[in-house]
């Protein structure tokens, strides 16, 4: 068995600076590299490729809405589906160039925030999010959150898909997040975590905070980078992964 | 003979229309577009690279310092070499994936304002932008004004170069352009100024104001796109040099 | 009977313009200046000043969402009334500045695009703009459409309301705007606009589409600037009220 | 003798904090507030005010160019007198508006990053600078380098002065910050720091680092804090002052 864990890394802006990339770039397989919309810019996407290509760790694009201030997290209405699809392409494109750069490559996407929440419901969104994947290069693995509206796109697109689950956070039944206004939405024991990961990879599915199971193959974990503890976490799920004899490796370089 | 014109198009930006862009690409056979910037914003990058491909116009990207406000305009000093070729880069690659994405591709770079500006005499400036431009695609032309330290990155690299001249502005006889604080420093008739770029692409020279001839093969001629009268003297231009039997088409599809 | 005209300028941002300012002043009697979040700049905003002052057209501060990209009409959500509290009181403190530099007084404040749209139906949001006016200045009028939350919470408030009328827009027998999407949403005959203005102003009443009466004092009329033949529509309603012996003076400015 | 101690706050932006805020309010007198050009943001803004209010700290406007990728440290070339008096006045004003609606005042002005290095040699933007406080309000105190072309536009505009020293920072016999290239220019130990900082207010001189003694009287002294160790530092100096019974308390609050 194999999994890949990702994380969103590269969210640093010009002065200010966000979570501990160096160290979460020895624990992750895939990194997630904001392009400059929410979060990024171009001397820190430079230097996340850089770093990530010398750990031997996966980029991929992680677009988001233009809204520093927000941080990409706010939603914002009234964007057509072709806005939505060009302002994808344009953030990939500019990561692209900055991974030829430094020589490394980019392999995946995925959406960031209030893009990604409104793209798991809205299917018009998710279109236009695996369109611009589509259109700018269809050999790039669509990470998506598996039964939302990016899943159902990304496979009517044909692109290849990265499913993924979340470490830190507790499932309905019907595998969608707990809402983070209730109890025991956000998981912080590091143990708890790391077994829970653990679980779902080995039993093939989510499970939910009723013990159901909803079938899945777990491409990839996604470690929250950014929050006190995060490299701790990280360790641990790492650790527990290893210990299991669980490969870890990217999703984009198939064995 | 042959020669390109070329314009910057692409600079409106969300609500904010500048220039007819719709005209110009009726005129001109290369479109340096804006890049979001100075100015553009992906809907309005991909609209034009759509437009341009409908026409037959080659595109390339138009680099401007992160500057909406000043468009570029103002000089912003205390960048590092790395941090200009960063912005450089990340905007090639997001016009890459823009045009990508219409069936478009971009064939060359041209630096904007103050970038360009300040290139022209910092060549360390100037070898962050021909680095960018080799790191990201080795194919892309060069657009360098001729005499700069511009030329002589590019040159140094081993770029393809497309020197060009401006059609409206006076030159020194050091091959500089005439500062616009001088009376003559711009021209404004359209037969004046399409006689002397005729005068210059069959001289292969730049003709100064004082009438002394520096050799040069002219790849492209620089119209403007935002001034009034602009799309009248474009005109007047192409007209004066299919008159005279000179072949207009992008130095970027040699023949 | 007296009335006021307004419309929102200062909107051009950095190199690039909209609406013709200079020619809506000498048509209007209150002007709505963009702060800098979705339109305006500070230079923009103490050229409109200084403009407004000469020709004795009050001015207001024209808060929007700090999004220059979507001009503010782009409901951004997942903002906490405290926050919309804050981003309204700084753009009224921004524009209190730039008015004093140049001898002129902010003396009303109407909201922007998608923050008046949204704080329309959400009474927190239009408690969070009526809360910064009071805070900020609660001498300050606020300009409400009726039978809106605006109106609700500023009455609430005590502020001091100027109730408006758009010029070039239908209306529902409920009082709300008809949709764009429907036939005859938006006037463009400025005979008819002028003749309907008049007559909402003479009945002291809203007309709705089916003709129905909303009666209203009307205290201003809103009429665009930046549409083609914005300006020749302003012009006819001005003459058609002043035919109709109607004074046109700012609202804030009692007899 | 009484001396204050300033530092700059409300640097965070959006979901990126720096510096420790609420500890460095527990030491200094005065907080200089970033006003949402390079730093800070209108939320930031309202907490700052708030916090300052609340443990008795004087807060002033800390104006910067409008550069939030690069926190305002980058000379931006090719703005106007006009310009800079603008967007200095509306940084001002929105502040204001914030210390108001929190019942607190803005008291001073002190430039920040690349506006204040580059007016402290430039007597134009220097007069831009003293000219927008004076037309948004007199009455306030302009926080100068002493020796400065700051110093000498606020002494000609009539503006009341606060004279500050840098606690960690060494100077030159001509009363000019040491380079940072050279070796010395900033002092890291905090109770050298404090030390220095004591002599010089007693001394009623900056002692250069060849000891050349340049009379003055010592309003504020500047103290980071965004530094590792800022404050401790910064708790250091209040100590060695204290110990020395020299009072300290806002420059903006006369005994």
């Amino acid at each position: 068995m194999r999994v890949d864990l990702n994380s969103d890394l590269g969210e640093s802006f010009g002065a200010w600076t966000m979570g501990d990339d160096a160290a979460m770039l020895d624990v992750v397989t895939s990194a997630n590299v904001a392009c400059g919309f929410h979060g990024g810019d171009p001397s820190t996407m430079r230097t996340t490729c850089e770093l990530a290509k010398r750990r031997g760790v996966a980029i991929g694009a992680h677009p988001g809405f233009y809204d520093l201030q927000g941080f990409g997290r706010r939603p914002i209405l009234g964007q057509t589906a072709c806005e939505i699809e060009s302002l994808v392409a344009y953030q990939i494109g500019a990561l692209q160039a900055m991974a030829i750069s430094v020589g490394h490559k980019v392999t995946h996407v995925k959406a960031h925030g209030a893009l990604s929440n409104m793209a798991c419901i809205d299917l018009n969104m998710a279109q236009a999010l695996a369109g611009a994947i589509k259109a700018v290069d269809p050999s790039l693995y669509f990470v998506v959150i598996p039964l939302t509206q990016l899943e159902r796109a990304g496979e009517a697109a044909g692109l290849k898909l990265a499913r993924e689950i979340y470490a830190d956070r507790a499932y309905e039944d019907d595998g969608t997040l707990v809402s983070r206004k209730k109890p025991g939405a956000v998981l912080h024991d590091p143990a708890a975590v790391a077994a829970r990961v653990l679980q779902m990879i080995q039993e093939e599915a989510i499970v939910s905070v009723n013990g159901k199971r909803l079938p899945l193959t777990v491409d990839t974990v996604c470690i929250h980078g950014d929050s006190v503890g995060a490299v701790e976490m990280a360790k641990a799920v790492r650790s527990a992964l290893i210990a299991a004899h669980i490969q870890i490796a990217p999703f984009s370089k198939p064995a």
